[in-house]
């Protein structure tokens, strides 16, 4: 397929030559270049395929980048990175040193407001709205703001604060909720309900109604006597009244894949409105791409595929993934205990909660997008005599970070976490990078911290978090896929605050927790080549350390190395704790703690950004080697 | 006033026993009960004196400790305290050694679910239903969860994912709304205005019409067609539209202070319901003490008082509180630099932004009980030009841990935080003491992170925030009264990453983050008395370290101290990081990194929490000597 109208737009303003039957064109030839696009790096299909025409009528009616256009999550921003003078990045997308696949202020000035984690962008564009009240300057101008949030964030409580802010500042602000009926699972909770009874009574009733859908647009003579406009507005439209409770205009629900109707609406809404108005679209998540629109998850997420089959390239895989090793021992602990229970904020499939759900489908909450509640709501199951595993992304995590501390540590109440994407991503990039739970659960009082070398020693974990009954506990593990060990029928439960010696050496001994315990061993056996033989020990635990174990490390080496994936503040900083605290550096101890670096690391392959964040093997080694003062010995031989 | 009723009254059992004119005596003599309390101890005053019925009504009709009754908040939770076996504990109120001024599970079978942050009540309320429906078997039994949330809690984000979840969930679950327009502040946002337009529509409407309102109460034919029924149900009522639509049904407003309409509809909904149920109550903070009831924070937290005059005892002070210090600090910001902008999450008096606000009305946002929300926002107007201040207190901005990171620290966006409340607070407790915000703070990449030691610092600090455009900055302070240093009339602008030697000396030194510094000073005074005569630093920031004076003072010095009003990993774990990365533990240094210890410091006077967290002069002087290696000699000396 030709794209001669796409061909000629080097910035959003060239829209605005364009008839609204060149850009109904526009937007065909912009989804074939999307999914074009994404065959051959992968990457977050389905989210922009339903947002083609939306991107395209609201770059044609508003003018960015003096308008502040901000896309919640951002993983359906392709289309609007091709609009907007990206379209010959495409080819780098999510790549080490390509274009990010979200929005980022530092790429281009068409993203006012990055993203990655959901429901920000109402609270942003509320910043924005009282910044150009205020005579706000940023560069590029500050025209309006609008926020395009899914109708899976927009139950998420910051969602629900920003709305409350906005709607009670009064002042013109857009929110386009796009409403797919699917964010990454399909969505949860009240709301979602009330959502689809909307669309339900009025499938894309016509725009004539939808205009007289909001008071702020109503002829003068209605807005006099604001409630009584306001019980007229309601009697016409169809619903939306909890919005307009919230002190939004409701208009729609309207048809986001029909372009007549969404330039009419909006350029009706970027003429007239003057207060906050919610626009409720309707779209189809994966729309215009037949294998997306028929799989489950609707294309969410895609390696590099073949246009025509929409069959992905998988890579071919010796070992588990680490979610499915976590499900796998979890169901061994829930077929033994039937207290066992599972909870997940909207990422069944992430996190293999899934499975769980298919064997105890009572047993498995998910909360959606709610990693407040959900934290708090294990508390309450915990509190209530269940044995809670609450499994959650360690960057998602953070929004819950208040309740970890407030609700389960003060409470030393035995909620388990189950912190899958810990330490460094992958494409995803920073906004994805587990890098801080280490640091904010292992100060926590009352906490067990563990990690895993590996996958049976996560299935160890996961057996030693359900045996933990007085207090919080939790377990991390990376991305990906394990080790290729063999795995156990059920995890055994390890002694608390133990850890292990992997290998035994003389006068360096690195000391692991996680998942770098494999690059270690990398780097001993290159060691041994050069005549060091490092001893090798794995953690396990971040909390309680196993002083035991670290005193000895150090009494018996001259050089001891702490290495995690995770930032300053963590597993390094407590063997530090321990050993100032026993004046073990009094006398002299070679200590180096390797740790994520003081930088958030762009997105490339997780083997390329643990050698970029210095913590990769041949790191390891060249640590090694310098601290026991050989560096230049090593040099001169390499 | 005697109380001979409530003197009979050992357990809520008793008020089983008792008829509606008894239990409104009752109710009297718990308020009058409650007064005296608080008149000799100080507290929170007003939000128990709202809701005195209220817990009389509720533990007459529930059977706790088996039906879960959680308090949010839960500072108005001094007469369940009283009625629940804990009178006799009353005068020991907040102290050291006494009973919390929240629900604490710990201390009774009572408090199912302890709190001191606000919005929690509903997602642990959700968490004891889901329990009960999978047989989760508690002490003491599970029946009914009752949240009781405060109208300015409700906004919080988190509440309102609680109640999204246990709208869908369907299950018996009641949430009592306690409506006082006015939690510490008056309440801002549209949802308080929507509450206020339920309330003034129909003011207490009577209990016949009240029960009509839900439909789960309905005849059974017409809860058949659900929604026929839900749509009969709306015409019926005046309101609660909103919470009908998250699968609540609304009950209310009722009279909260109308024993009898109270106990009607308790005892309807505790009989009959049997799904969600939203019972809205209006209260009057203060109700039934004039002295509150007049005061412009209707008695929110009090110091000791006089009973007939409600005058305070107030402590005599030498010294302007840090806030105040703060406040006047950015007003004179503001006064030279329009783009100052200040962010307030429902605390204007506490962070000092009500003076702001009096001086720049248009330019301070109280964005509510939205911590969340308040550091996006102010990340907004950061990215639409202006200068915001977003003053949270640290135990609270762990509520906006995430979009400190995700939104602030990734972009790197000149958001200044300004965070009271650091350290030890106090008679408040481990659930507000600000612990853990220099850990979690420090290792964000971009961060400049100060804390600062007199009240003159704070000024320098609030300048250099003004100062700072490119990235965020964060600098903490304690709660109460400053050191009474001279105060210039604007901060001066410090270098960033510098600190200061106070006082230079021999051996060891000590290197101070924050106002542990007069400890320090104190502690020096000791030591010379016994010819050491430390040297004494201001580290200033935690991030970026001065590396210089670290590297230096490491270096001219036998031990090295670093002291801190924080948990591990914070400054202490970031200056070993520094120290161990050049190598300085290699030759040998006595490092010591004191810090508050692994454990939630119980309420009492700051002093003594200090005292004994391990962090006085006393503490000081003696890890000086022991790190000296002169501990027997100050022991055979003392």
């Amino acid at each position: 397929m030709n794209t001669p109208l796409l061909d000629t737009i080097t910035s959003p303003a060239d829209l605005k030559m364009l008839s609204n039957v060149e850009l109904r064109q526009l937007a065909d030839e912009l989804r074939h270049e999307t999914i074009s696009a994404v065959s051959k790096t992968g990457g977050h299909l389905g989210a922009g395929l339903g947002v083609v025409e939306l991107t395209v009528a609201l770059h044609a009616v508003f003018d960015t980048p003096r308008d502040k256009l901000i896309w919640d999550v951002s993983h359906q921003c392709y289309p609007h990175k091709i609009l907007t003078g990206r379209r010959g990045q495409m080819g780098g997308l999510r790549m080490g040193g390509g274009i990010s696949g979200f929005t980022k202020r530092s790429e281009s000035a068409y993203d006012p407001f990055g993203a990655g984690h959901a429901a920000t962008s109402i609270s942003a564009a509320t910043g924005f709205v009282a910044a150009r009240a205020l005579g706000g300057t940023p560069a590029h101008g500050l025209g309006d703001a609008i926020a395009v949030i899914g109708d899976g964030s927009i139950p998420a409580g910051m969602a629900f604060e920003g709305l409350n802010h906005a709607g009670d500042m009064k002042k013109r602000l857009f929110v386009v909720l796009n409403d797919n009926d699917m964010s990454i699972a399909p969505p949860v909770g009240a709301l979602s309900g009330y959502l689809s009874k909307l669309y339900a009574e009025a499938p894309f009733q016509e725009l004539k109604s939808a205009a007289k859908g909001f008071a702020s647009l109503l002829p003068p003579p209605l807005q006099d006597g604001a409630r009584r406009a306001k019980e007229m507005v309601k009697s016409m439209t169809v619903g939306g009244t909890l919005f307009e409770e919230l002190g939004f205009s409701y208009v729609g629900p309207i048809d986001g894949h029909d372009m007549e109707q969404l330039l009419s609406v909006l350029r009706t809404v970027q003429a007239r409105a003057d207060g906050p108005v919610l626009i409720h679209v309707i779209t189809k998540k994966g729309k215009g791409f037949a294998p997306a629109e028929g799989s489950p998850d609707r294309g969410h997420a895609r390696g590099k595929f073949d246009i025509a089959t929409g069959e992905q390239q998988k890579p071919s895989s010796n070992a588990p993934s680490y979610t499915s090793v976590f499900a796998k021992a979890l169901l061994a602990e829930a077929k033994v205990d039937s207290k066992v229970v599972g909870i997940t904020a909207a990422m069944p499939d992430g996190t293999g909660m899934d499975i769980f759900a298919r064997h105890y489908p009572t047993r498995m909450f998910d909360v959606g997008m709610a990693e407040q509640h959900g934290v708090t709501f294990s508390a309450g199951l915990a509190a209530g005599g269940m044995k809670p595993f609450c499994a959650i992304y360690s960057t998602f995590l953070q929004r819950g970070y208040d309740q970890v501390a407030h609700d389960v540590a003060i409470q030393s109440l035995p909620v388990r976490f189950a912190i899958d994407r810990a330490g460094l991503v992958g494409a995803d990039g920073p906004t994805h990078a587990g890098s801080f739970d280490i640091a904010f659960l292992s100060n926590l009082p009352n906490f067990v911290v563990m990690a895993a070398a590996d996958e049976a020693e996560l299935m160890h974990m996961v057996a030693t978090a359900a045996s933990i009954n007085d207090r919080p506990s939790a377990f991390r593990f990376p991305r990906g896929e394990g080790e290729g060990v063999e795995l156990p029928a059920r995890g055994e439960v390890l002694e608390i605050g133990k850890g292990r010696i992997v290998a035994q050496g003389a006068r360096v001994a690195i000391l692991s927790l996680g998942t770098r315990l494999a690059a270690c061993m990398k780097a001993a056996e290159n060691l041994r080549a050069k005549g060091i033989t490092p001893t090798i020990a794995d953690a396990r635990f971040a909390k309680p350390l196993d002083r035991a174990l670290v005193l000895e490390l150090a009494a018996g080496h001259e050089a001891l190395i702490t290495i995690e994936e995770g930032a300053v503040g963590g597993f390094g900083s407590h063997v530090m704790q321990l050993l100032s605290d026993e004046g073990v550096f009094d006398a002299g101890l070679k200590f180096r703690a390797m740790t994520l670096p003081d930088e958030f690391t762009a997105q490339d392959s997780p083997a390329n950004m643990y050698k970029a964040a210095g913590l990769d093997a041949a790191a390891i080694e060249a640590k090694v080697l310098e601290v026991l003062g050989i560096a230049s010995l090593r040099r001169a031989k390499v």
